[in-house]
Order: structure tokens, then sequence, then C-alpha cells
């Protein structure tokens, strides 16, 4: 087998590789079933088994109160923004949005096409540097929730504290599920991709509160309503088998390793490391967040000219990370240290940074 | 390992072994890359020759014509139901069904949420034991599309032949994709669920004309929007990565056995040697279908009574042939006989059958 890399994607990205040998040794004869979990029937008792554990897991090491309920959806972090204000806004209710990068535009733009939506804050007057503080939030009445990106993935930014604001907040998490303990009763809706912290790309994870879908809206089509979806335990429709039961076992992986509160450990020892990197460099590599607000999954960090940039990725590429191009729209370098990064791929990652800087002043 | 199943589940379904072996050993270590496909970025290289490839392949064996383009969604046949309205029917167009069953049920539901359709010939009235005869659809002016289930997975009925009306068909084939010729002038949209015919839960495939894309509605949120998917290539955001891989791996084992008309030679030799085992019973087994509408893929089926079905199930479950009961809806028994189904899991249910009937007079 090749050496294995150190995958810095900002998602889908890398998993325990324990997990995968696991899956793997499984894949085509499940647990003596004489077939593969992929081709079997999501009702059978396989299945069925796989789906009750891994919601009951994602209850209990998300730390999520009996409030919620958990969902398995499709179609991404991308079909929320429209079911969102789909299910959620009643006439004459609104719906409130921080803009704090290129992932809470999406959901305002779609918001905006199946409710009343409006802009709450607007971080494009910081450049996308920094999360609003409370006080800066100019909320409307009738506003039914607001909407955060926790963390933005492209521009590296997140919200250290969560707001605590009159109404309901609802919370995309894709890019820092699982990395720190959500304030429960402040929200009636958390939902992400599980392609980055949590599991393989095709899976949606979604905790409703369960008092929301007495009052969601019934007008729309049926995949599109959380109600329907809660009610038959996310087997409405064929669940994406597969990516649920990769999530099931990252979940046990990540309880083995210690749960929300080793992971939120690691986040910090690993982000604290790449940051401190770019401090003690003297200016050479910079991140352009402010620090209080600079995430623990997404560093994002510029060299001091575009050559330089693109030599780091060519060079650091050979040594065996891959995937630190930040994203098209913005440039530079990004490491994704997503739960599954281990501290060896950080530790590498800091060593070739001051080696880079060394060798090319 | 476990003696392999014989798997009629009706979906998801039994898949090749060959794939899945070969899925086995590229599980940890994609092609020497030194990480695994479910961990890429979909934008690295290697997903990207996975997903160009899986579209050609698709257009090639589906013999799909240039005026079409492939995409791949997710959330199954089910958000079709709302996609199909939502972007194809402006207002004062209508929307065409046919009723053949639970699927044609759910789509006109769903679209009757989205647009305004109607029922252009309603098999309630008989008992959905056939498909409408082209003269016998009450098409009403302004009709946009007539929507169709080419095959209904719980009734076992099937449109034997397409029909030929004025205005486009839409056809949800989620079960009998790939298993005979689609006459494409004829459509403007086709789609189903991937996990029954072409590989496994996680993936919605949508043939649509691409014609459709510059007229289609604009005013719904991103995924909704077929020519947001057509512009993208199906990557506007991150799409089913492994299941899209599956699926391009048994396309390539469906072109190495034959393609197309090797798949549809086969299902109508399945199917053909099942009814034959039920006409030859003397009334043992009976098919409520009528012959000209028999399923060529899921064959429903019922003993003299509910006891001697409850001990069919239970011993052939026994004898390593599994998922035979019928939909709970409709009870009976229920033989899915797609395409990675091996004309021996046939053979083994029709000796079978003998031998149960011979026993249990």
């Amino acid at each position: 087998m090749t050496e294995r890399k150190h995958n810095f994607s900002a998602g889908p990205c890398t998993l325990p590789v324990e997990v995968l040998q696991q899956a793997q040794q499984q894949f085509v004869d499940y647990q003596g079933a004489g077939m593969a979990l992929i081709e079997m029937s999501h009702r059978g008792e396989h299945f069925q088994a796989v789906a009750s554990e891994a919601s009951a897991l994602a209850m209990e090491i998300f730390q999520a109160p009996e409030e919620f309920q958990v969902l398995f959806l499709q179609a991404g972090a991308t079909l929320q923004f429209s079911m969102i204000p789909m299910n959620l806004l009643h006439p004459g209710e609104k719906g409130a949005y921080v803009n704090s990068g290129a992932w809470s535009q999406g959901a305002i733009a779609d918001g905006a096409l199946h409710g009343e939506v409006y802009t709450a804050w607007d971080g494009a007057d910081h450049h996308y540097t920094r999360m609003p503080a409370d006080r800066e939030l100019a909320l409307q009445d009738n506003t039914r929730y607001l909407h955060i990106t926790t963390n933005e993935t492209i521009g590296g930014v997140r919200f250290a504290e969560f707001p605590q604001v009159e109404m309901p907040l609802i919370g995309d998490m894709s890019s820092d599920y699982m990395s720190r303990p959500i304030p429960w009763s402040r929200f009636d809706l958390v939902y992400g991709g599980a392609q980055k912290n949590l599991g393989p790309a095709g899976l949606a994870v979604v905790f409703i509160r369960k008092a929301v879908l007495e009052n969601s809206n019934r007008n729309i089509g049926k995949y599109l309503r959380y109600d329907i979806h809660a009610a038959h335990a996310s087997m409405f429709n064929t669940p994406p088998v597969f990516p649920i039961y990769l999530f099931g076992e990252v979940l046990k992986w990540m309880k083995k390793q210690g749960g929300l509160s080793a992971m939120q450990r690691n986040a910090e020892q690993k982000s604290s490391m790449l940051y401190a990197a770019i401090e003690q460099s003297d200016g050479y590599y910079t991140c352009p967040v402010e620090p209080a607000c600079r995430s623990h999954m997404n560093v994002v960090f510029r060299l001091p000219n575009a050559e330089l940039e693109q030599q780091f990725l060519t060079q650091s590429h050979a040594a065996g990370m891959v995937n630190l191009k930040g994203h098209r729209s913005v440039g530079g370098c990004r490491a994704s240290i997503y739960n599954a990064m281990p501290l060896a791929g950080v530790t590498a990652l800091t060593e070739f940074m001051a080696e880079f800087q060394a060798n090319n002043r």
C-alpha cells in the first residue's frame, strides 16, 4: 500500500484510517450476511440496526437534548438553504441572516426565493475577517430565526461565541460540527453536510427541535418537509445507506477518542499549532482573519507573493501534504484540519512551513 | 466468507459481486493515491476522472442522444416529484399524470403542490393491474408534459410500450432503467433512483433534454434547479462521491456484459422464467397483473393463502433466497430481478417454487 497522504481537503476530506480499514473488511460480506451492506434493503434488519445505532449515537455524542431529533437527509447543506424558509417561515415572519462569507450568501440567496429574509449584519463591510458581536446585529420585528454560518469554510472565520438573541438560532455547522458544544437551548435547527467533520459525502445531518415540527409548513413536496422525515425516522424514502453506515462508524471512532470534549481539545491544539506557526513567522505567513474569530477547522494563510504560494503548494504536495490550496474564489493557502486529521499531519505541516520559509526567504 | 445470498430486494438491491470485490480492493488506497476515494475532494483529479467517465458512459450505454445531458443528483426519485413541476411548469401550463400505482401517486401528490396537475388515466379503476392504451388517456389543452411511471415497483406493472402523445413524456424509470431502450425523441426528462438497476442508494440519475434548461424556472433555490446542476456538470455542490463511483463501476460491468441489449435480453429471460413458473403451477401461484403489462423487473405473485405465503417466505429465506416478501401495502410475494440478479438466482427460485408447491399442496 502507498504511504498515506496527509489530506488537508476542505471536504470531502480525510476519514479515520481505522474506520476505512474496518469498512473494507466488511465491504463484500457484511457481518456474515452473505451480502454487502451497500446492496441491502434499507428496511432490512441489518440496515435498521445501523441507522438506529447511528441515530442514537449522534444524539449522545453531540449531547443533543431530547427536545431535538436528528434527521439523515440528502442534497447537502445546499438543499437546507431552501428547506429552512420553506418549512419555517409563515406569512408575516422573516428570516434574519448574518452574511459572513460564501456559505451564508448561499443561504441568503436561496432563502429570499422561499420566504422574506434580510441581512442582519454584513461581513462584506469588514472583508469577511470577523464575525459580529450581538449588539451589532440589526434585528427586525417578526423575525422567526437568526441564521448563522458558525464557521465559514472558505474564509476561515468562525463565531467564537454563538449569538444570544431573542429569537431562535439556526446554524449551518457543516464545517465545525462535533468540534465544540452546541448551546441547544438557543437553537431551533442545526444542520450540515457530513463530508467534513462527520463522514463521507452524500449525507446531510439535521438536528431539529421537535416543537418546530408541529407548526411547519405542509404545502410543499414530501421530500422537502422536515415533519415527514421526522415521522418516518429518516426512512420516508430510500436513505443514503452507505454514507449513513460510514457516518455511524466515524461516530463510534469519535466516541472511542473521548467524544466531544476530546474533539474540541484536539481542534484547539491543532489550530493553535498552525496559528502559532503563522504568528512566529515574522510576517512571512499571514492570516487575514481577526485572531478572536479564526477558525479551528479551516486555517487560511498567505505567503509573501503568489509565486511563493505556488511553490509552497507544489513542494508540500511532493512531501505528502495534499489539498492545501485556498478556495479558488480567494486564493492563498488553506489547511482544513477536521476531526479525522491526525496531530501528525499538523506537525508535519508546521515543520514544512518552517523549512520552506528558511529555504525561500 | 459466507455463501452469497440471492437477494430479491426491491431496492437497494443486489450489486454485481465482481464490482463489490473490485471496490473492496481499492477501498482504503484508491489507485495508489495514498487515500481512499470516499475521502477525496470532489474537485480533485481522481474524482473528476471518475465523474466524467461515469457521465460519458451513462450517455453511451443508455444510448442517449446529445440533445440530452445526464445529471447526478441526490434525494431520490422523491425529490424529483417536486423538482419536475417546479422547473418545468409555467403559469397556464399543466402536468398530466398517469396514476398506475403507489409511485405515480407520490408524483401526483407532490406535483399538485408545485404546479397545476391532473390525472389523465386512473389505474385505480382497474385495481392497478394494467397500464392505459394511448386512446384511454384524457389529455387536456395546455398540457406541458405527460408523466408516466414506466414500471411500478410495488404493483409489478409496466408500460410494455411507451405512450405516443402530442406532448413530451416524463418518465420515472427508477425500477426499469437500463433494462430496455428509451425512445428519447418522445421524452423531455427521464429520472430514477440508482438503487435498483444502476448502483447503490444515495444517487438519483436524471437525463434532461438540454432545450428544456433554457426555459426552466429560475425563482427556486439553487439545489432545486436543473439548469444550475447542468451548468456545473452536477458539481454545483458536493456530489455523493462514493455512490457515483460505484454507479460508474456498475455501468462498466454492464458494458462488459453486452450493454443495453444484453440487459434487455436478460430481463426478458429472467422474467419469462418466473412468469412461466407461475402459469404452469395450475393456479397455485397467481399473478394479478394482466399478462401484457407484467413487469420484467418486479414479479409479484400470490400463493393460495396467507399462511402458505408465510411458509414460502420462511423456507425460501432458509434456502438462501432473501427479500421475497411483497410490499407491506399489498402483501403477497415479490421477486425483484434487477440487472445484477444472476440467472442462477432466478433458476434457484423457480426450482424452489416447484418444490414448495409439491410439498405444500
